[in-house]
């Protein structure tokens, strides 16, 4: 028996490829503490199931993921700064480990991003080596208005996939790229059309051509290319991890994240009671 | 009071931005040695103002800038090898100083390439961390021409900007790019529409809504991506300095600049006469 | 006298450009153990020739190169695992010095790709300075498919050329691209129209042009730009040769391969009987 029981993802092996999908659609697929640790065990599984040729990453229902829940902050935050302190480190050890899964994932890893893609699902899409992206894709990284800071080694990987000048509207400017923007920017490598079932069928039948090739072939490869970067990917993501643990527990930073949830508060309250 | 008197420079704040307007129209703000100076003051100014979140570069007049000013060579070459060395020598140790002020620039720095930009007013944008390009700007790097070799980083950034193949026939060629090429080559964040005066007005905004952000969250992850890149390219800069000392003193670029002065020198007679 | 006589190229000077034609066109120009030396010898050749200021590499008949010539491989893998240890070595050993012969060339390299182009031939692309294409021109590199892995530094290079999520497509799902992709995606500086004749004019003319820049000029700028990467290219080259030593006598390669030239056989046994 080759699947796995997760809380908050669906897992499963069909044809050589280890499908991993997030699963808290009600959430729009939000990391909560138990699904960052939850990834970086499916990954764990994948890289050691020898039934497994190539790993698929993707989302349940409209999004792929809305990123890093921010609920994980509001109780600590008002709490005050002891609370807060200890939130921060929490986050940054899950943050440091969930990122190096992507970066020590030792088989080709394939992201099929199937609607709207925010924060550190965005990021650590520069990790990934494939991304297939629905015509309905959206990436936003909103970390300045936040006053947070990148992570996902976007901060070394986006300049290098985009170029500076563009890299750097992503990351300082938190523009939200379409897929096609994304494409042409080079962090996707095909959008694919139709709705999002149909985009899933034909993002999965790729990767399952590519993992029919001889898979010693394919997994020496992905070592060979991911050698070269390794070492430096580990160090970036450890600066930004200590720079984001600074930021949360920044008055500048808590301002920016507690007045952004009470302005989610309204939207849901005014939505509620239309 | 915020603002700063320079000879070559119109420079003030506004909003949280840093305003460094090149200001010798008459010569196409062209770079003297009165300019790099005052623009490596007008950084260092910028970077220790509270008062300044972001920096932003511009140009008065038509042109952004057309680069160093080949007269500051015209009298050593004519003095002879001592004073060619000399000059040589002055030129190269304000050039060092020169692109490590960009390098080290702690804050976000914008430019604003609001016409024709050449030679190192080129080069240097890939040291910027957002490009805005007017429709009419255009980037022009005729190194090989004049017997000399890149500056400002670009021998290293530029192919990682653009990808060798492409960067290379602007290195090696001095292929002159428009604005949309540029943008296309991931050289420029994005093209502005109208006249000068909307597009620097559009640029400006543009940067002021960037300062608005949260700025320690700015600075921070500034520093965090220059960090990654900070030491090569102090490398990358000296190495290219050393090259251009050398090429500066050789009769084969001698040769060159001298005669694109007569030639610059006829085409004003010409124009004067008629 | 400036020619210089090869056995699988045409080699000749022209206004400052050594061209070095690939010419075994009967089997599409695909690298034997002979023209791999060939190559390389030119290559010295046009180095030290003080008469050439750019190398010119071009391919005789429809196609650039086939790449690899893989009837290298029929003989050993039918004698069993001693044979083929022995060919993977001598494989190994040429490669790794063809590749450090790109890698160390010392002035400008320009590739005219006149067609089709497989394998080695479309990774060394990268490790030359411009690149021309023709509007047929093809590039295809089925590595996965064979169960084998990038060379020519491709597993380094082509990520920092057209960033990794496209890259990988071409080196782990072969993705074959025409010419117009290739140039979106910068292994390819311009795309140039006309028949093969035309096209091969045209690329040697803007050559030439480049050729009759100060010559001292490009030679210490292509140093400059290659003295950035050279270690790390050196390095690329080394793993990338011991891993495919490795590929070559594993039995999923070795089933691979021969499983292909048996295709191959059969369908050119289906032509002739046509």
């Amino acid at each position: 028996m080759s699947e796995k029981k997760f809380e908050t993802l669906l897992v499963r092996v069909s044809k050589g490829v280890g499908v991993i999908c997030l699963n808290r659609p009600t959430r729009f697929n939000a990391f909560d503490l138990k699904m960052y640790e939850e990834v970086i065990e499916a990954l764990a599984w994948a890289a050691s199931n020898p039934s497994i040729n190539v790993a698929f990453l993707t989302g349940a229902g409209a999004y792929y993921s809305s990123g890093n829940d921010l609920t994980n902050f509001v109780k600590p935050f008002s709490e005050g700064p002891e609370a807060a302190k200890k939130m921060a480190k929490t986050s940054g050890d899950i943050l440091l480990r969930f990122v190096n899964a992507f970066i020590r994932f030792p088989k080709v890893l394939v992201a099929a991003v199937n609607g709207p893609c925010l924060g550190i699902a965005v990021t650590t899409l520069g990790l990934c080596d494939i991304v297939y992206a629905a015509e309905k894709a959206s990436f936003h990284t909103p970390f300045s208005a936040l006053g947070q800071s990148p992570e996902g080694c976007s901060s070394y990987v986006f300049p290098k996939i985009m170029g500076p000048a563009k890299a750097h509207e992503v990351l300082y400017m938190g523009r939200k790229l379409t897929a096609q923007e994304a494409y042409e920017r080079n962090l996707v490598t095909a959008v694919l059309p139709g709705d999002a079932e149909q985009f899933q069928k034909e993002a999965l039948a790729r990767t399952m051509q590519l993992a029919a090739f001889p898979p010693q072939g394919l997994v020496f490869t992905k070592q060979l290319i991911r050698s070269q970067e390794k070492a430096t990917l580990e160090q970036v993501n450890l600066a930004e991890v200590k720079l984001l643990e600074e930021r949360w527990v920044s008055p500048e930073c808590i301002a920016a994240i507690t007045n952004f949830m009470k302005q989610q508060q309204k939207k849901r309250t005014v939505k509620s009671k239309l």
